[in-house]
């Protein structure tokens, strides 16, 4: 049985952003609240933030005056840590610096009592370092909100090496009655979202830099096909350029920099150049006064054909047939290996190869791979990518095929594992990486990655869903044409594609 | 002819265990020793400390009072560096700092002859960088013991850029007289013994971090399978996390983050928790009174087979047919590929693949990897990893197959190359390559590490002993299941099995 | 059309060798230029040491006394910055320090005119991050030069992230009125030349580290079969080891680490010792007095065979078929893969791999590679590399039948891809990256390698000439033979040989 109730009081250790926002989804959640923040007034300020979002949810009739009144209430305002004494668990959230932590958490070791337990929100110190300095490290845990708290799902609850189990699961349990998603995992460099997102922003840079297309287009396909709600673009345009190179050289420099982690030199220019993204006006888009978002490419209307032969299974792909049937499409269905041919053109999904490399190796020119998509179905894009010598015609007929299926096509350049395919091929391969070093579970990695960023669909389901052995053939086939350790398939998936290929 | 003999006065600067030491085997092969260090009082208890350690040896009849008495007669404590005037030989093993060294070597030059030999102890620095501010660069060399110096055999003669050969010649000559066993070496990171043990700790580190076994059970297979006095745990407890990390780190830092000498984070964080070890109380075992150590994984007692086939040649392992015989067990022999065939089981060695990956190649669910042994006849354990889908009939079977020959039976998850095999294959990987790069010679890599760290075999001989296709072959694999150039095999090794091949 | 004529005022900051330099180059092009540093007197005596040089011209009869009276009147010395106001142009040639260069151009950003371009002549400071202080970063280019910059013919147009394309234009076209060979790069580290050159020092000081060959052997077949200036040693001790390491781990650290810039133990041993090169008397060669530069290793005279027969198109190599003619050695051509058969022994251009590894998988013990030459009919020298277990017979013949064709025959060690083709490879390799990172284009890597380093041709029309198949062979084996990611293909390189591989 949890030993927390919702009559337990929850302490919060400062009262910025993040800090208000923990209280605000304590306070929620019925618990009385502690808020102090070292500098004066600041955690004042911070309730006084919290009442002003929550009438805002008043005027959408998302909440009652009285409730928000009641939950307010619920934060009292504490101006010394002593007054800290009842709390029966106190989040800290506040300045990333191991020593202040550690102070802090030594302070409250005295001030409370021997079953408090104590939760850091960092997201980047190790806990069990946070820890070693205490008296108590078995009752210290992290606690990672994802900004901001009060809507973001994902509580990454993280166990140094000292943290007793039972106080992991509590803190599992009470994440999870506050109504979120609460997830256990291992302290670790970047735990599993900063350290799993790694390859979003790091493949969409890569494709860049090797002039694979622009930003607007890439940004499109990962919206568009991928199914997510930003392109590692105008994400990281979000986020900011210095926030976003500071993680990555920090993920990388903890992992002692395993390639997989490797910083991007374009985006170290962005942040040389002090072009941050939307705070600085500047960033791989412009967003200064009367800018215009430039728009990705996209085909121009190119002849429907009649015809289309399937060759065996298209797998993940398979919703495609549909579309082209609906769209009056003559569809044969023959024996292959799992390709469309439409006039001279040979579709295939992405291998990881590049499609000129394997155009050669089937002695075929008229080869053009298609990208993944996250729903055939219903996406509105599909990005494609023919082999150096494939003909002008041959194009045109896949690009009116996609366009006859409904899809706005974005002919991009011979880029191996293409966009979409290669940024879930490798968020996957990064998961069962993490599962593989015993940072989380597999699940956990998926709660975590749909929580914490939004994805539409963790990236192992996603990755299951298209094919282990295919996943893994795409990461053999990026290793092959970059000949980098940084596109090394987990032993873990190797090992499931073996065991699972077993008769 | 050397330039030493017994007369020959010998200095010894820094009276810590290590200079101590030094000075006792100086004093002992029969040299008038100077015993110098900057602290005051720190020389003469040195020389104390050594008498005192020698009458626990008289006390044990190993040496006499009036020997003791004459030993420690000729360490004369000096309380200037100025009367190290006499000294044909003058060995420092003092603080680990470049700018120190260089300026007491520097004072030496004023002080002593121009013949004087000037030795380091140094473990960590460049003896080529020591000796670049001296006047006669040409006469500095490296004298690297191991602790405790009067027991452990090594010593590593480092040759800087500008040493002269005949003085490390006349230095190797003089520890050789001492009763050592010295080895030639290049001023390198590491040198040898720091070097080419990187593997023994990194590789059960791994195989710990992804779950293969508990810290008991790898530690009981490298002792009652490998030979080794400890396994990685055990010793690293011993040594002192904050210690062996922190070489690590050197290293790898030293060769440009080569990741063959990649720092383990599991280890990190035993240091960030302030677990160090047995000097702390708690390590990856806990020392703390009362504490229970936690037995190693063995499976119980299972059924005798009446019959096994062996089917081919089973190479390093071969000793196990006898020990099946001997225990009533019918032996069938026929041709083959070096496997036992045990009711639904089969049985390889493993070969640095995944157990389930190769079992998938072969069609062969039962297959089930065994491990490396130092000596198949006498050692008391052995690891089994078994495929993923491997029947628990089958692997019941192996087990009373390894029982009835007198093993202890460790069954481990599915790793690479399992735990002695891969240990050792890395460990005369990294020994091939310091030869490969000029480090030293091949048998000094096996005296290095039997005389430095007790190694049950050297690893270049062991590896040979194994077969150095077989060695390869198990880097590869390793590598193909990892993926990282930590696996690579030397190109040394390469050319020794390509040559060997040939007809 | 271009904002620059013969009239536009130059500005030259920084009177040092490379300042003056350029100054000159200005002046000779007939512009007024303005000269200042802030150092007292420098821009003065710089003025003089531009005239002096000249004068050793008038000696020469090179240039008139008018023509050297003329250009040095057209350098004005200046005392204060305020004087660059009528600058059209103000290229900054100071200290490498960030701080100060942004420092500099603020300042100039106030005293010029809208319209004035900023050139900074840095060799390893992101052009993007020096214009992140300024109002107008736009203006800013990187114009570098190469020492000396009145003879070298390189100048790197550098574009920072918010260069103007025109502004990279008008200097590149500046400069080419200067009788330069300008190239456009982006802002990267190392730009092309320090980038692409540094497998030039790294593979010979491999090649040397692992035994290959002796220093002066190594610099010989470089020199006389590879046709540059000088080899990796002779000139390293000419650039001095302290800058060149300097360079190579400033690269390797911009990279984050990419062990195709891994810098070398051997040339840091260099550094250690105060061993710096000609400068300091000693590097890998004695330089003081007396000192006798070693010879390279060549064979005695062998007996010069009377047959040979040429199996296949030698490619690259063909050349040699006329020399043994000429030689009166009766050829005989037959079908076969490119190879030379001389009595007892097999010789092959090298293939990346160990000679001893592919004798093995020929299964012919006396098989021998070749190294690549520039210009096999010019060329002086050749290194051969013997199979461990050829014959010395056939060693022999080998070395008689390149006698014959009157090379100097070096018989080194087995090391995959030898010392040319190796270093050629590894040059191109590097120049296709940094077209595929979108740095420059392929012409610009020739261009800036033959301008700015010598190299007798640019590496990628020699690698093209060498055929691209063949080089991507070469890496491919020289990553098996090594295991590391240094040596994987460009990933432009295979789409190359896929895509003209295509029918």
């Amino acid at each position: 049985m949890s030993m927390f109730t919702t009559d337990s009081v929850i302490g919060v250790i400062g009262a910025g952003t993040m800090g208000a926002g923990i209280a605000q989804v304590a306070a929620k959640a019925g618990h009385p609240v502690l808020l102090f923040d070292a500098a004066e007034g600041a955690a004042a300020r911070g309730r006084e933030g919290v009442a002003k979002g929550l009438e805002k949810l008043v005027s959408r009739g998302k909440m009652t005056a009285d409730e928000v009144e009641a939950l307010v209430g619920r934060i009292q305002v504490i101006t010394s840590l002593e007054e800290m004494a009842p709390a029966a668990l106190v989040i800290e959230a506040i300045v990333e610096r191991l020593d202040v932590k550690q102070s802090v958490f030594g302070q409250l070791e005295e001030i409370c009592s021997e079953q408090t337990v104590l939760a850091t929100n960092t997201s980047s110190i190790s806990v069990t370092a946070i820890g070693s300095t205490l008296k108590r490290p078995q009752n210290l845990v992290g606690m990672h909100f994802f900004n901001p708290a009060p809507i973001m799902k994902l509580v990454e609850v993280i166990s140094g090496l000292d943290t007793r189990p039972e106080i992991a699961r509590d803190i599992y349990d009470l994440s999870a009655s506050w109504g979120k998603k609460p997830v256990h995992a291992k302290s670790t460099p970047g735990f599993i979202v900063n350290r799993v997102a790694r390859p979003f922003y790091a493949e969409g840079l890569r494709i860049y830099q090797e002039g694979g297309a622009d930003n607007a287009t890439i940004d499109a396909v990962i919206r568009e096909a991928g199914g997510f709600r930003m392109g590692p673009f105008e994400l990281t345009d979000l986020i900011g350029h210095d926030v976003n190179y500071a993680v990555t050289c920090s993920v990388f420099d903890a992992y002692y920099n395993d390639p997989r982690f490797l910083p991007s030199l374009v985006q170290q220019e962005l942040v040389n150049a002090g072009h941050f993204g939307r705070k600085s006006g500047k960033g791989f888009y412009d967003y200064s006064e009367g800018a215009e978002k430039p728009l990705p490419h996209t085909v121009d209307a190119a002849a429907k054909p009649n015809t289309v032969t399937i060759e065996g299974d298209l797998g993940v792909a398979e919703p495609l047939v549909e579309l082209f049937q609906n769209a009056g499409i003559e569809v044969t269905r023959t024996d292959g290996d799992g390709r469309i041919q439409v006039g001279d053109a040979t579709l295939m999904l992405t291998n990881g190869q590049f499609t000129t490399v394997r155009a050669a190796e089937v002695s075929n020119r008229n080869l053009i791979h298609f990208d993944l998509a996250l729903d055939y179905a219903q996406s509105g894009r599909i990005a494609l990518a023919p082999a150096d010598k494939a003909d002008t015609k041959a194009i045109a007929q896949a690009v009116g095929l996609f366009q006859a299926a409904g899809k706005a096509v974005s002919i991009i350049d011979d880029i191996p594992g293409m966009i979409v395919m290669r940024t879930v091929a490798m968020l996957a391969n990064e998961g069962f990486d993490a599962v593989n070093q015993r940072v989380c579970n597999e699940e956990a990695v998926d709660i975590a990655m749909q929580g914490g960023v939004n994805y539409p669909r963790g990236p192992i389901s996603w990755a299951t869903a298209v094919g282990l052995s295919r996943i893994l053939n795409v990461l053999r086939n990026l290793g092959a044409s970059y000949g980098e350790d940084r596109y090394r398939p987990s032993p873990l998936l190797l090992r499931k594609v073996a065991g699972g290929r077993q008769a």
